[in-house]
């Protein structure tokens, strides 16, 4: 069924942990029968690549690995299982490339909590290469109408933070402030916010970023939380009834915002966790948390049901997620601009150079 | 309306943060246009009358001041506008005494959290007098087959622990753990599970709770938390397919039992918070919270609905809760044994001795 | 508290049932304790008043009556009970008056269901005149800038829709047809739809609504259903997948568009019914509501969280609302056009003329 | 993998529309890859294959065919991409064979409504043969101390009864009506619904009924709907409070029983819709509808997460659905007494007779 399919590529390759990256060529894969091989046309790079290269988080990866998880591409080959998706198709491969589909949690739609879960470009070979493997049951449809690379970066942060939207369980009409609101997350959480009815307050500091959240980015309110004398104050100041918002998203946590994150909190109102700081705690009084009835909440990947919704917004138009594009040969240059923390907007990588 | 109500009644007093309680002749006073005044024949003893007489709470109280809001008794007059309620009917005045009806909160049933909700026997005259005061619209309705000394204690321990059960999310079938089963709130939490069709993991230490919870009160397991040498995998290990409990309600929280709770809860699972320790805070792992997607939620006191299901559980005699009946007369003795940690099951106060 | 109040006032009054209304001077009333005075500014006029002047309703009206429940004006006068409004505060006279807030009903925040439930201009005097009283727990607080003929046609209208597009439990990038949408009710529907993140799809027939509902009001899709061959697969082929949309919202039913609704709307969609034609059943298929599992859903009026979260979305100026102002002496004539079926928009009366 | 599979089995079969069922030898079949091989040790009969021999439904069936949908055995073979099953484990073939898992409503846990479904005995070859084919990911797991001659009635009828009553949204404490509760669909349902904690009122006619419901099935309360002069008045005044039950649940829908429920259910109630008459119409009066806010739900077979808790609810003795044991080659003769309307509790065959 497939054709014109090379027997070798190039890649990036970690051969262990630490890293460098190598730039190399290796062998195509063969789709199994429930699975498709994916031409990667782009690819977005996530600080979890990062994490994967010094494998300093407490989940070990393959070894050797290629990287990637926001790879947008076409299906050049597909198993004999496989018959939702045409050759020729274009699909996303996100960080959840494949699930068991039979359990407990993947029968709840919740299949990013399977115990069994594949996870690109960390326990498979990801999006850092020319043709990729991916379950065919979780590949992300994209309408041919979407450009491959301005969608990258949303198959990772756009879903990520459309689904802490969603979690947060606020309703149109509702406040939610997000943390962090002039980063990569937090500029997509805005726009997310705007596009389902939502008012937000934005919460960073720099004139640079209240320009852009609020007159770019759509934001109702901006806080400094360098400059405010007392942000728990001014964050309620910021809602109609100066009650506090009813959702908090924190896409940059760390101990300190969190535990002010309940604080200014609407009563009954939902504190969603986004950001994985190494070693990080929640923290928030016991006798408040209960006598407002607060609820603070984790909030990992988007389903695949979130995923082809948080892509639907974006087709519309109504995201914009500002990204560089360079070839797939210079991501070891990426991530020292990364280490450096010299990195705003997404990188893309093209993986035909 | 009203008959045969004098102007003196026998009361306990605070007249000074710090206590003691003195038993003395007030007056009774006289309905407002939307309240009623309850004769008190019988009134629960809880905790939080003693942090009211320590003062030790961030919330000052009403001086002088008379205690409880877990009275059960019977109407003797009502203000004009009350129409609902008859002379001889059957109430309970809970902690929330009143409310304003007409905020955010109250608009959407969470009238435990308007700002200006009045606290029985903390910012307004409470139970432990025989005459007391209360909002016609917030008393609890007592059918009159319910007996009244029995349904004290009910109306805040049994109400409370109904509502975190609520707030769990959890569905019939399920499991949920409930941290410090052994105690006041947690035996009133094992029976209104079961009640619910929920299966219980009780968890607290010593053969004798291990027998009164499997035994009496209906846990599907037990876990002596002192006994283990590894809490968390044995509660996981008291689940059928070993993966935690959908919900964990803890009682008794210090911070210790808290970050187990994160952990041993099942992903996707809500750890509810109800007891209030001075000083406590809740603290998990941000990294293990978000990937296992948990909500960590807190749970006051139930609201009017709340109220009525939980009062109608105990109609049904699907709840017991054991108590002693002493006379009012002997309030600063209970104080005495509850302030030595010797009370076993709730003592309720007689109003006519 | 109360000053400046004259004792008589103008107002239009049913004597009789079958009208006609007399305009004609009578007493202007005191408030009870939990009740305020307002003085009307404006009332929209609504065919409920048709119906409750022709008494053809199953539901008898107070005799002689002052209609009206659109009514926004300024609070004069309050009983002693009432301590969260102030004297000049801007209120709306809804057509839920007053509710017993102690019912089941109630205590959900399902006031609308409430039995003892007072109407406004209906079994209670409304807003056709001057001076009108209403439970001062039950009206729409309005904020100043809020322009009082505007806002008149929203407080029945306006939430009568917001509360049916929350019924519908569509969340935003979803899909939602509206029956009917180029009239009073639906052209409402679509720009709340638009507020609350929804996609629309309007059904209503002529090239003149089409132009108004995509170009002014913001419907992503219109099938004009007289045109139309085969409503039920147009309706479908104008949702992305063909699947059909994930509620119908009907806004003027009879019988034929709503067993329509339940064979175009999405497996597991929902269909709410808010029009309420006389002697009108809903039909649907068993075998196919079943296998679809189609809900189907009865809407009425929003509580109070839904009236002030619908008059907020007003207040930010994502909702117009067109209507003619007449004065309040006019009303027969507003009828008699009613009558003859002459109204585009709604009119709305100026109490002082 | 497989062992000691026979090439060939007796099987009934379905040559042409309109029957009869033929007992013959048949070749087994080999799994796919995503697919188990069967060893059918029992197969509950459901009025369904009747409707699927007499091809009297809307949908077409596989011809020749292999009815059955209720079969419970053992595990013989497996395709190379199945790892969450072993050879030898015990595991139920329900009415959904298999879906694509992966379109919309596969997304979002509504499996039921995919529009790929292979519906077991109906489009696919079914469970009344000795080796049958399913795919691995939705059979149902069954403990192995679960009898399989007695589940396989639950495979089918409990399975949906369960469904419904979770899509009613009652919660614990609060009222069903079962319409038809005397029936094999409304026995299991009361049973499940005491089990989840709900409260029952049995709808059906006749001592002996009666008699079974209230003492063997656990109802609250009875009405004979034949000897009742008032059904709606009766079913109401069978709660506490007269308002109604808070849902009704029709395992036998007729038109009138269906325009009843919507009289007589609570305000805020749902009706749920599960039997299947040919040709019927669901019927409600528009204007009680809307004021009452009543829902109106089709609610069809669940899905493999309603599936596993049913027969958990099942495996822990809760359930017991009455069944009688006959050859599978007698299945002609079940289906006559089945067509005289002869059946009382289900029949299951056994494979080896």
């Amino acid at each position: 069924m497939a054709q014109n399919i090379p027997k070798k590529q190039m890649a990036q390759v970690i051969e262990k942990t630490g890293g460098p990256v190598q730039f190399k060529e290796i062998d195509v894969q063969q789709p199994g029968p429930d699975e498709v091989l994916v031409n990667v046309k782009y690819s977005g790079v996530c600080h979890t690549d990062l994490h994967a290269v010094n494998g300093d988080w407490p989940l070990p990866t393959k070894l050797p690995l290629v990287g990637g998880h926001e790879g947008a591409g076409v299906v050049v080959a597909r198993g004999e299982l496989v018959n939702e998706i045409e050759i020729g198709d274009h699909v996303g491969i996100k960080w959840i490339n494949g699930t068991c589909l039979a359990c407990d949690f993947c029968q709840q739609s919740d299949e990013p909590l399977c115990a069994k879960a594949l996870l690109s470009g960390y326990t498979v070979d990801g999006s850092f290469q020319q043709y990729a493997i991916a379950k065919a049951a979780h590949v992300a449809r994209l309408h041919k109408d979407i450009p491959l690379d301005a969608v990258a970066p949303v198959l990772c942060a756009g879903i990520t933070v459309y689904k802490g939207l969603k979690e947060s369980g606020v309703r149109p009409g509702q406040t939610v402030a997000i943390v962090g609101a002039g980063g990569g997350l937090g500029s997509l959480a805005l726009q997310y916010a705007k596009a389902m009815g939502l008012r937000s307050i934005a919460i960073d500091t720099g004139d640079e970023k209240k320009d852009m959240c609020v007159n770019q980015l759509g934001a109702s309110a901006f806080v400094d939380f360098a400059a405010s004398k007392n942000i728990v104050k001014d964050v309620q100041a910021a809602t109609e009834d100066g009650l506090g918002p009813h959702a908090v998203i924190l896409v940059a946590v760390s101990e300190k915002p969190f535990q002010q994150a309940a604080e200014y909190v609407r009563p009954r109102g939902t504190v969603v966790c986004i950001g994985l700081p190494a070693g990080a705690y929640l923290k928030a009084p016991v006798f408040e948390s209960v006598i407002k009835m607060v609820t603070i909440r984790g909030s990992y990947v988007g389903n695949r049901r979130d995923s082809a919704e948080a892509l639907d917004f974006f087709r519309r138009g109504l995201i914009k997620a500002p990204f560089k594009v360079v070839g797939l040969s210079e991501l070891q240059s990426v991530y020292d601009l990364m280490h450096k923390g010299q990195i705003a907007g997404r990188y893309v990588l093209d993986t035909s150079k």
